[in-house]
């Protein structure tokens, strides 16, 4: 594909700044640009590169633009525009609506028209695939499970039974949604199983990584909503709901019946204790674990800031006994207080 | 499935309070009950929704005997009572002793009674699997390895070859038991892989969420005693042992060697680092590294108090000093303690 | 197998302190070991098991040249010597050079001599598999990518399209590798996709562990270099470098675009914030989370110590006021200067 920098600007907005005929085959990064693609700056710390790019063209915010001898596309949000110029450039790829013959489907499950199912697929009775979708390579539908229009599973994407999927699903790799949640009673020395018989509930345009876990509710369903975005080797306990467009990044926990607002942002490897509740547009900061409900927007954080061991052996054992220097510190203030009266 | 409450109370105990001709047909959450379920109380902070519920009945433990209009069950334990109920309701389904003609199980695997085989499963040669065995689809059976009686492998479940797994063993999809334990040696400035020649022996009645790794043993194996229930996504490393019934919450990471007691308790993403020794009964909270051996019961904590961002960086940069702080104060303690002996 | 003490110094070197006659047949555990077994002091806690040790002969270093009455081999690096003697009674199995019928290869896919292809292995339209490989059941090799020679694929492992992986490379079950990456742009209120158009590159001699995964690069490649070893469940993000025969341990994350060093240690659960760059011979204790870049080697860490619950509870209410307790460590320190001028 190749489009002149006048027809993109054409078909996305953006104002462009330079010669118009240009002809851009791809997009690129900085570093690695040539004079037939563009790139963009997506981060302050990438300022040096952008001098030196070899790029036909750069999109750029509108504070970089009167500073660029290239041509260059101001956006008001260079990242979305990066984004749908990358789309243009590398539309998804077209799968035949096949069906192989190495894949088992149960007579009573239904599919909808242009499904493509690939080898060693299992989908069994009820369960329903919308229009349009692609279920990859190993993939399995359990009974009475929905995948809606336009799905995408991954290869080894797993669905247990009772699982609902919005359109326009995507599911990566070795995913894993509705295994039994964590429930678990001890009574006489023994945990008992409690049975878990609620499912998950997907939303519309919800992505998903590569092997994450979303557990099936104990009772009612684990619920998802739409445009939420989760990266990969994230654990979603039974019963969790995460509200609308969400983002979360990898690695992260939540523990089961925590409640999670819309437009949440939560970073690598934190946790969420359960039974919380996050208020709408929390960001949470990487590493941290909150165990409290938030109500209030903001950012939030909780890691332990990181140095030379030996300084964080010093600091760490300090902490140790910080309970103490902070007893130690009133002493000394009624100490002085004493002495001033004395003096006074 | 349908059960008068004065039937639930005759096959499970408790004292009923209430009519016992209410019919029942299914366990429900309070919040969403009907009145032909019976819903339980958990946790304290749901006890508002407990006053508006519209279940038939409830579970309740002794203290809330005098405090309900609708019909309730007073039990010791009203969770274990709720599992066993909820188990009433929902008996496991039975499944067809099948084998799919797409697995592929060696002519040397035995295979007990009643046993389902699902598609794509493959089971090598010398594997066992126990009667009234569920294996999921694509479900990996390694050389030598045994699955015990009633045992259920969900799809994708990969048991390498060599590990032994006991009877009523529940792993769900994804979980990779027995794949090589990290052991790599550093020699004139390149890694040696060390052979993991041990195996996994996992007792009876163990469940294992999904996606969850337990390595094999790098010469001995690595245990998991009997009642062991494990949560999703946990690393077990290589000649770990875990003692019976002991629980242990999504995410944790247990290294090399560490030998973990009975009855502990392990909340989510917490680690313990490696040839360490975790008495009985030790409960370690969420996101704790344990870097010492504990010898005795109690709970054990090291997560990072999580605020506001902008408390966060202050807090945080004071603890980058905290062993200055000490020394600080206890100058000053000094100080003060020569003018009292200079004025006095 | 077996072997005498004094073939065993034949072909690995190291100098034989007793009797060179002795015959061997495996490797063992201090602890479990019998006379026909050799087995190696790895850690000095186990000292005691040493004294006990049932065993034939010990690999120990150069300090425990004149304490043992049993023979024993010394050696510079004992746990490297070790690897290498179990690596001599343990060889890989000799795995046929069969194409199970249930394989489903593209005609367009290029596979090399003497390969193994489990049953339901898939192999997309271009790829290629290098000579000696065996490709696990269930694994799943997408268009275009290449596994270099003599590779392992254990069962279910993915390789999305366009991956590169080098000679000699072991994936362990369940590993994803060229997901996409967690590229999303939020416009107006909604999140895009960033299409992901790198791939994965992994070099020569690379071990990667169990339900890990490896993202492919938004634009360019996400780059694993030669000798690099990946334990279980590692969480790579797009664009991410990792130099040379660095080594990370199990439930680490590494976010995007972060560039780790040669020879580095990175111990569990940590995490690499993204954009950085982390220096060469660097050592990352466990659970740390890395925020800043790291320009000089040495060992860093930033991990809550942990304590009993009630100590904990009253030391990390200390630090949400800590920054307060500095200023008022301060406050102190000024008046009791101002009280010494004026008495001085």
């Amino acid at each position: 594909m190749s489009l002149s920098l006048g027809e993109i600007v054409n078909q996305l907005g953006g104002e462009l700044i330079g010669d118009s005929r240009v002809i851009i085959r791809q997009v690129a990064t900085l570093e690695k640009a040539t004079p037939d693609t563009i790139a963009f700056l997506a981060n302050e710390r990438y300022l040096k590169q952008l001098q030196a790019t070899g790029a036909g063209a750069v999109i750029v915010g509108e504070q970089l633009r009167n500073s660029l001898d290239i041509p260059h596309i101001v956006a008001a949000n260079p990242y979305a525009y990066f984004a749908r110029t990358s789309a243009l450039f590398n539309p998804q790829a077209e799968v035949a609506a096949t069906r192989h013959e190495s894949a088992v489907i149960h007579p009573g499950a239904i599919l909808g028209e242009s499904v493509y199912i690939a080898p060693h697929v299992v989908i069994e009775e009820g369960a329903r695939i919308g229009s349009g979708s692609r279920i990859g390579v190993g993939a399995y539908v359990g009974a009475g499970s929905t995948i809606g229009d336009n799905g995408t599973l991954h290869p080894h994407v797993v669905i247990y039974h009772g699982c609902r999927l919005g359109r326009s699903v995507i599911v990566h790799a070795g995913t894993v949604i509705g295994a039994d949640g964590f429930g678990i009673a001890m009574d006489q020395e023994r945990w008992i199983k409690v049975p878990q018989i609620g499912g998950v509930s997907i939303g519309d345009d919800v992505e998903i990584g590569a092997n994450t876990t979303i557990d099936r509710g104990a009772i009612d369903d684990t619920i998802i909503e739409d445009g939420v975005k989760l990266d990969n080797q994230i654990q979603i306990g039974h019963n969790v709901h995460i509200g609308a467009h969400t983002a979360i990044a990898a690695c992260v926990g939540i523990a089961g019946s925590s409640r999670i607002g819309r437009f949440c942002r939560i970073g690598g490897a934190s946790g969420i204790a359960g039974h919380l509740n996050i208020a709408d547009n929390v960001e949470i900061s990487a590493h941290t674990l909150v165990t409290k409900s938030i109500t209030e927007a903001g950012t939030y954080t909780g890691a332990y800031p990181f140095e030379r061991n030996r300084d964080w052996r010093r600091n760490a054992a300090s902490l140790r006994s910080l309970g103490g220097l902070t007893g130690r510190v009133r002493a000394l203030e009624q100490e002085l207080k004493l002495r001033k009266k004395g003096t006074s």
